[in-house]
């Protein structure tokens, strides 16, 4: 691990005060000057220097010439210029001082044939003048706290606590609504191209020691710094989750990412056991992705893999409870304590036996506070899966029928269900387990909001609840075999 | 098959002309006054009878005190009652000339104890009157076109081709809303709880022979007629998919589920293989089964299993790529008619391989009319899989900056968004392959509730594509392998 962020290569491509770009003109059409929207449109407060041969002003900012009549050393260049004369361009920076630099244009290796050694004299460009860079062929950083956003791709998203280090410029910036459409955010995205010079090691080091990242999402088609990688990803684990997708492990994966950054993918069960001796949680999909990088920033460590289901409806609680036995979690049999303290609460209808069915219930604190206190408190289980249907419009329902004029029943309304949200959060944070919830409403209802916004993961249906489970239960026992192995000592 | 949708028990069941309702009350916490409530909202046309033994009217309704004061015999009679009422309620019903009857009550065999010889005598009484019922336990059925509801949950969604049987009333009526966000919603739904007289296959069976039905989804804890059930899934099979979700497979599921509707699971591989054999899909998950349904609804039947991958960028090729080979799906190298086809439409920055990866285009036609159309002449691909992405935001901005009049802007974004979802869809339907989409962005945009509109399934993420599109391919090759045998004709 890093002693210090700012040892990394990445810190002032990450955090620059200042940026000069090569590329942006008055053709609105043209890459770069879609680079210069991103950048102005975000509010980055330092200075941007577009650099152009014969415009004096490009989109209201005052443009240079060359990089040697800029009034300072930019922190970094970002280039989005044509492949042949990049190596060039990287020169004349080097000369004048520069030592950081996103190499957006694409055309090197992973197109073949002339493009290799066009890429092999960016390289040593680099190696002469000590530049650091990220690319080529990459589509640069999203960092929302400092409002930098150096991609074509306009940020609409929130700043988050999610790290992201992706050998696919995309799933940096088609992830800016993704998750913000799951009220999740990046603390800093970083695309890194072909990795010429700054590869997904160092990427993955810089979040390891990032501040604002609470756990860190790979996406990987192929690893070229194996070794350095797993000791990489083992320093960090017993700190910061870290979850990876990765693309290059069947026959057609592995073509596909061989034409996209031109790194030859090795085989899948050869990634599975370099994830798994680090620690690293894999991700079948970008789904699984970003829902087990929720749950591990939102939920403690589990201390085993005992679920309880509470449910009010008993095939919403069958097929959770289907999905958590398939997954390998344990559907615990409750002590004769809990059984005892279920008695006056679950009527003749309904079950205690686990999932535990409550059928129905008058009074909705029975299943937001009472219900899952007594399933928090067992003994006998490590984590709490929780059915959530309660739609405002029914609440409303009740409250109009009991004649309270319209204005009161909304309120009302709102005020019970924002309580209801609350009483659960407050229960899962008292007991220090995990509590996560599925539904079948839709997403954006008060509850489900009010629930997810308390930092309780609600998934709508129970296979994606029980597999974020699995993921939670996986890096609690990672997280102890690296600690246990003595090589790391936990904070 | 059934030679007459008449001819099944249920019928008089999903299409009544009037209802006799036992339970309302005008105490609005009664269950069977939100029954009542349900029927009255979606506006059933036909008389609907409450019977009471105190009140002369209820939410408007004139009540009745007995079944036999009616002024006809209903078509069916709903009963929301204590339990140990019900058998004497339903031969009361039977003596009046009722021959079909919802029973919603629980506390029957699902119970155990005394629950037990209750459902008996329930099922005697039917017996004696020839009496058929749903139930009980269970929550009833929702035929939308016949503006029916009778389930204690009010129908938000809209009517669609979706028909569902099943052993868990939450999975109709909390699917209600889930499918109304996935822009799919049921032909009609029939929930069967304890299965006492009209069971799961009479469900199917009712279900093969409804009109408004294009797929049928099935919520499975437990088959007691597994030969009938194969039967009268072979014989719908070659005319309409089946897709089932079973959750009393693992251990966990086989508990929950026993104490849910009181019939004991089998064991997963002997359900899997009843699956097979009769051509039913199986899905893994809620999201699957009805994923499943979307796809088969709206998709022709693919020639094999081929698919080629179009995208601009290439992570999200590659994610697809990995995802379609480790379902088993072909991805096969493109022919030489095809390269050449290509030749001028895809930038030397780009891949012709598959995925054909175009990476950027200037005209949007180019990515939604000219790439597909080749794509879809290609004779060694029998599927397309499409990544999509063209924000609103993007188009308009482009717009923008041409110095268009703002309203002008809006209104061309618009029509140009439409028209491209459109040239997608008219292709489609012309070279009659299964064409199927993924994207990141927001289901909500334009582009893509256009392209749903167009009945082209767009999915968040490439996985779930890939996953239905090798639905696609499992059920063409059932319905083959069914009209092959030589059981049936196709039509």
């Amino acid at each position: 691990m890093l002693t210090s962020i700012k040892k990394s290569p990445l810190y002032p491509i990450v955090n620059p005060r200042s940026i000069a770009l090569y590329g942006a003109s008055n053709r609105i059409d043209a890459m770069g000057s879609n680079h210069l929207f991103s950048l102005r449109d975000l509010g980055f407060e330092g200075p941007i220097y577009p650099i152009h041969p014969t415009e004096t002003e490009i989109l209201g900012f005052r443009t240079y010439k060359s990089v040697r009549d800029l009034p300072e050393v930019p922190d970094f260049v970002l280039l989005v210029l044509p492949t042949h004369v990049v190596p060039d361009i990287l020169e004349e920076c080097g000369e004048s001082g520069v030592r950081h630099a996103i190499v957006v244009s694409g055309g090197f290796r992973e197109v073949g044939g002339g493009g290799v050694p066009l890429e092999q004299r960016l390289k040593e460009v680099a190696d002469k003048y000590g530049i650091r860079f990220l690319g080529p062929n990459c589509i640069g950083v999203a960092n929302p706290s400092h409002k930098l956003n150096t991609t074509f791709f306009q940020f609409d998203g929130r700043p988050g606590y999610v790290g992201l280090a992706s050998q696919s410029g995309s799933f940096v910036t088609q992830m800016f609504k993704f998750l913000d459409n799951k009220d999740l955010g990046f603390s800093t995205a970083i695309s890194v191209g072909n990795e010429a010079n700054v590869d997904i090691v160092d990427a993955l080091e810089y979040l390891g020691a990032c501040p604002n990242t609470k756990v860190i999402a790979l996406y990987i088609e192929a690893l070229t710094r194996g070794k350095v990688f797993m000791e990489t990803a083992r320093s960090i684990v017993p700190y910061k989750p870290i979850v990876a997708f990765y693309a290059g492990g069947s026959e057609a994966g592995r073509r596909a990412s061989f034409s996209h950054t031109g790194a030859l993918a090795g085989a899948d069960r050869i990634y599975d056991g370099v994830f798994r001796q680090s620690g690293v949680i894999r991700a079948l999909s970008i789904t699984e992705l970003f829902d087990f990088c929720w749950v591990l920033a939102t939920q403690p460590c589990p201390g085993g893999s005992r679920v309880l289901i509470q449910t009010h409806s008993g095939g919403p609680g069958a097929a959770a409870a289907d999905a958590c036995d398939r997954l390998g979690l344990d559907l615990p049999v409750l002590s004769p304590e809990t059984l005892e303290k279920l008695e006056p609460l679950v009527p003749h209808t309904g079950s205690i036996t686990n999932p535990v069915d409550m059928t129905y219930h008058k009074d909705p604190f029975q299943y937001f506070h009472d219900l899952p206190k007594v399933l928090l408190e067992e003994e006998r289980a490590d984590m709490l899966l929780v059915y959530f249907l309660l739609p405002t419009q029914i609440v409303e329902q009740t409250l109009s029928r009991s004649g309270l004029p319209r204005k009161v029943v909304l309120t009302e309304t709102d005020k019970l269900i924002d309580s209801l949200a609350r009483a659960v959060a407050e229960l899962s944070r008292a007991y220090g387990k995990p509590l996560v919830g599925y539904t079948f409403r839709d997403l954006g209802e008060r509850l489900i909001r009010g629930l997810r916004g308390e930092n309780i993961p609600v998934f709508p249906e129970p296979h994606r609840a029980a597999s974020a489970l699995r993921a939670l239960v996986d890096y609690a026992r990672a997280r102890a075999r690296l600690l246990g192995a003595g090589e790391l000592q936990a904070e």
